[in-house]
């Protein structure tokens, strides 16, 4: 099995995701928002790329959810913080969602065979079905303001540990997911400071939204895996 | 002072280094070959990014050196390989290099105030040359076939270590920054054995350069900072 690991959605080629699956990653906070809808029991996600589209769907009875650099969308029903989609809001709904990045990496994979949102809650689980897929796999860090995320990069290297756990022979990676599990490797305890220190983290720090990053570090607590079927992650 | 890692030549903007001190690495070989040609006593190393380029400047009485894919130039008189550059053969001449990555990232860094060049061999030397130009500091990884290459990362964070011990509450760095000091600090000991694991390590053991390997792997043993004036390297 190849794993390669793509360090933000600008450096990625929607060409190289053919007969692979693509597990997109947005620690802070798109693919952890996505779980937790799901976890909330929301009936899918329809990532969209621009607050236009994601309006002209709101008459269809879609909730709204999304931000624009870490701030909610005027207008929208929701943010994008994992701790806002509860039960009461989100049950049986279907959920439009737009953010700055992680949307347009879901999109940008959407050539590919199969495409799963992953990130620190649901590593494991993500690793699992990945695996269970059995195709190559692109870790597709979604990143931050067009550049490499830390946050992702650690959750591309705890996922990559997990595909070792499950066929220790089987995986062979490139330079980035070998230097990703490196570092996930020496995170051990360090977690929740790193994410604090990444750049995302203190611009959500100065937002007020340290719970966030509380719920995002949280590893492999979900056996939640979305995974987009037609324009739905469900 | 703000260090930025950028993760390979195809990631450079150059007009994001202007007013800054750009590092240039690559470590197998470029770099290590410029550093390793000094040392042995070359006037000066002129990077171009053409065989073409190169052949005409033969006739200036240069030596000319480089390599495509790991492999010697037909007709130049050496290939990339730091222990070619003995006294012997380079003491006082100048010399024309072209390689893949290394020379391709020394001409994008051009719009810099000050270009270095980096690698294992003199990170420390390097660092220090660094923090004494008093300017924001542009790691720029070459990479391997245009993508991130394990090898220069981990010199990237190694330097960042250094600049660190030298002035340790004035440094910030971008995520990637923070991502190869952590991935640098849990190498400790791992480090010829992560080179020649790296793509381009695995590429020159089949080569049997595994002496180049050795060679690029040793840390901070010269204290020669190649520093680009002109179009030369010296």
């Amino acid at each position: 099995m190849q794993i390669e690991v793509i360090s933000s959605v600008n450096e990625a080629q929607a060409d190289r995701f053919a007969h692979r699956t693509v597990i997109v990653i947005d620690v802070l906070r798109a693919t952890s928002t996505i779980v937790a809808a799901l976890e909330a029991g929301a009936a899918g996600i329809m990532p969209v790329e621009t607050v236009l589209e994601a309006r002209a769907l709101q008459c269809s009875g879609h909730l709204l959810a999304g931000e624009r650099f870490c701030r909610k969308i005027p207008g929208f029903d929701l943010g994008n913080s994992p701790e806002e989609f509860t039960a009461d809001l989100v049950r049986g709904q279907r959920i439009v969602l737009t953010t700055t990045n992680g949307t347009r990496a879901l999109h940008k994979a959407m050539r590919a065979d199969y495409v799963l949102a992953g990130c620190l809650n649901n590593a494991a689980a993500c690793a699992q079905s990945a695996a269970e897929l059995r195709r190559d796999i692109v870790l597709l860090c979604a990143g931050s303001h067009n550049e490499f995320a830390l946050e992702d990069g650690l959750c591309a290297g705890l996922i990559i540990g997990e595909l070792q756990g499950i066929s220790p022979s089987a995986v062979e990676m490139n330079d980035l997911g070998a230097a990703m599990l490196g570092l996930f490797k020496s995170s051990d305890g360090k977690l929740r400071e790193l994410l604090l220190g990444s750049t995302t983290g203190r611009r959500l720090m100065k937002n007020g939204s340290v719970r966030d990053v509380d719920h995002c570090c949280r590893v492999s607590v979900s056996s939640i895996v979305p995974r987009l079927q037609g324009d739905m992650l469900a």
